[in-house]
């Protein structure tokens, strides 16, 4: 048995189904429709194609939501393509040349497939386990010269069968091939998927509510889709109480531990092994730069605040400025995303010592060369070793970086604001500055900021469950 | 007080300290010296100095290791750079072209240091912070223009005083300096610190005992050392009793978590989220490809091994043979290393759902375009979506990844062989293939395995604190 849900961009229907899960973010209601939940329709083979036949105009997308672990899960994606017209294959003709298929689309246009690729991703028990989900074939027996020996259309063109010279039969269902097209548009969807595109801050810095998030999926999503989009999303209604940060890494996955523990308190400690555990100011800097694998995702959860004067949060968003380094002062841009910079910290934790090193970029590039995906900014935790900067670079690298400093706290990008009581700051410490300002140091002070990390594996893999199950339509972004 | 660890390639003085340790391996007794430890030696300042203008020629390295933790841990590896002579300056000067101060060491030999990093690393209590060793200025007050207005050595060539224009006054020490050279040499050694270059497979692979690991740092650096050299080591004498592989990975320091849980069981499983839970042939892969942070060490316990036919281990170095490939066929490495393929998982743990998705190629460069810092492969867990390969390249790709695999099972570099239980196999999962053969699935056969990750950053920080304490020289490489 499936349960189908149907989200639909006019409210007509929306009163028949229940229940509605509305967003409330402005920026998301446009785009994450109301969600109408059809419950027990069907156990027939295809039934969105069916229903989405019968649907009227207003249905814009459909995804099928599983109750059985027996059902892919993947279909959720998959078919969520364009029901705004039924996908079917009209045609399909052989290109022996280029060893590939082209398939006519009933609703016009043509898609390209490659014999290997096709064979190669054959669906069928044998060669796909329908549970986990994956290939089961091996590549030893993928023969680079299979070529398709005949194939045919099912007479609804909802199927494509291929018989093989390698023996095996193939069948390969339109909406499946339609995702999965080699087309710009096609995988501009699936690059959604993988990631959300980085936009800059808004004059409003994105809030979410941790009451609304705790309770509702839709909410959840939103506050991972704004953190995904903006690098920081301000948490209000938050427990007063300390130990509470894990409820909400656990809300999405799991916490990323470190060699400062999983959930971790920053108070004022004597003798601190890190400068955060102090009363000082603390400039603006991502946090773990001696991590190749730097925690993706911070949580910082203000459970008391120190109601006098200090104590301040600021944030500043390094990709931005890394973008405007680049315009205004591109030679500064160059160094700062060339040389490798010494990271250390040395740490005791749990009665262990750990002696963290690492040599990157303060600014690093992918492979492109061109996308910034990790900011490096930490001055406590910059180590005096140097030891990958040619010497004569040093002092124009310093430049670079006083620059980059500089720009930080320019008020373009520099935001101050006090965080009270009961509020949490959710920041991407690959891209978001954060500091604060000293604060008195006295028995009278009390500031207790508790704070967790959870990685953009497990951010963007729960995004992704839940914008299947909600069936929420990301892919014009926020 | 200090006590002062002194290590000594002449077993002349070994008879008169206590205790010695001593390290099995015949790759790393040449390398790893025996530690000799004197006890409660001085509270003087510079000891070492003093020690090491004392000792014998044998003398090649010494270390400081510390009681409390208000003595930085630091000066461990800082003071081991060469105290076969003692570490003096001999004059200073100023270069004011190149804004730069010119120090002559008393054994001969020139280096420089630009002005402002002599200034950003001040090592006086306003500026540098000694319990968490590290920088306590800011930013903002570093005056790109600062000089020195004055500078002097003090009469032992062990302190080099500067003079600002800024107001301020440094003290470097000399050996401070010295391994902070901006030269190939010192730059060396501290690559070293940082990584240890990796090796290939030798003809027998690198072994390491359960107990003498749980039970000597020594053993435990010793393992450590070969597993970031050689990618993978055999350990033996491991216990035969489940759930016990995080004894292990806590003696390194945590697990690394990911949704299949912290440790867990590969035994055979009704409906698997994953094909490792079936009693198939698993295909050599490399663990966990859709994660953008892969857990880069594995931990495989043989618990209970199948007695009959079947269920032996398969492994096969992936480093090795990508450089063999960039070597006998280029454009297939060309491919292979440029082509952004699409890892996924579905899986389903603790009640939660996961959908993780990664693009990444299957042979990973770092920004050099050479250093291959990482392998994907899993045959599972590619995606059907390719969404990132240009189609024209779609079969050329294919061929690639079958030259790469049918490399990897070549007898050159895949290795077979039945570990029994009570071993435990110690992988990279950024660099080692593994697999296994399939087995009967019967109710008399019991085979179960368990097994966590531990990440680089946390192994490598282990291996470095415990070189610092044994004092263990690896500045020659295993």
């Amino acid at each position: 048995m499936h349960r189908i849900a149907v989200h639909l961009r006019s409210a007509l229907t929306q009163a028949q189904h229940l229940p509605i899960v509305p967003l409330h973010h402005p920026r998301l209601a446009s785009h994450v429709l109301p969600v109408v939940r059809l419950s027990s329709v069907t156990s027939e083979p295809h039934p969105l194609t069916r229903l989405s036949a019968a649907a009227s105009e207003h249905v814009t997308c459909c995804s099928l939501i599983s109750h059985h672990v027996t059902t892919p899960v993947r279909r959720c994606s998959d078919l969520r393509a364009k029901f705004s017209h039924e996908v079917k294959l009209a045609r399909v003709s052989s290109l022996p040349e280029q060893k590939m298929l082209e398939v006519e689309w009933a609703e016009g246009g043509r898609s390209i497939y490659p014999w290997l690729w096709l064979r190669d991703n054959c669906q069928c028990d044998q060669c796909f386990h329908p549970v986990s989900l994956s290939r089961t074939s091996f590549l030893q027996d993928l023969d680079l010269n299979v070529a398709p020996k005949s194939f045919e259309l099912t007479e609804d063109g909802f199927t494509l069968s291929i018989h093989w010279t390698d023996g095996h039969s193939s069948r390969h269902e339109a909406p499946w091939l339609h995702v999965r097209a080699f087309q710009a548009e096609q995988r501009r969807a699936r690059d959604l998927v993988h990631k959300i595109p980085r936009k800059f801050w808004p004059p409003q810095l994105p809030e979410a509510n941790w009451e609304e998030v705790m309770q509702s999926d839709a909410s959840l999503l939103q506050w991972l889709l704004l953190l995904e989009t903006y690098g920081l999303v301000v948490m209000k209604s938050a427990p007063q109480q300390q130990g509470r940060i894990r409820e909400l890494a656990e809300r999405v996955a799991f916490v990323k531990r470190t060699h400062y523990g999983e959930d971790f308190s920053v108070i004022v400690k004597p003798d601190p092994s890190n400068v955060a555990y102090s009363n000082k100011t603390l400039a603006l800097h991502l946090d773990l730069p001696y991590y190749f694998y730097k925690p993706g995702v911070q949580f910082i959860h203000f459970v008391r605040q120190h109601e006098g004067v200090g104590g301040e949060s600021q944030v500043s968003d390094a990709l931005e400025v890394a973008h405007t380094l680049r315009e205004e002062h591109p030679q500064h841009f160059r160094l700062l995303s060339s040389v490798p910079v010494d990271w250390v910290d040395h740490a005791n934790e749990d009665g262990r010592q750990y002696f963290k090193a690492l040599k990157m970029p303060v600014i690093c590039l992918e492979s492109d060369g061109e996308t910034i995906w990790r900011i490096n900014f930490s001055q406590p935790q910059r180590d005096s070793y140097f030891s990958a900067c040619p010497v004569e670079d040093v002092h124009a690298w310093y430049a670079a970086l006083k620059a980059f400093h500089d720009l930080l706290y320019d008020p373009r990008f520099c935001r101050t604001f006090k965080m009270p009581p009961g509020t949490v700051l959710t920041l991407d410490n690959l891209r978001v500055t954060h500091g604060r300002m000293g604060f008195p140091d006295s028995d009278d002070v009390h500031r207790h900021v508790d704070g967790c990390y959870v990685d953009w594996d497990e951010v963007r893999s729960r995004r992704r469950v839940l914008a299947d199950t909600l069936g929420a339509d990301i892919t014009q972004g926020l």
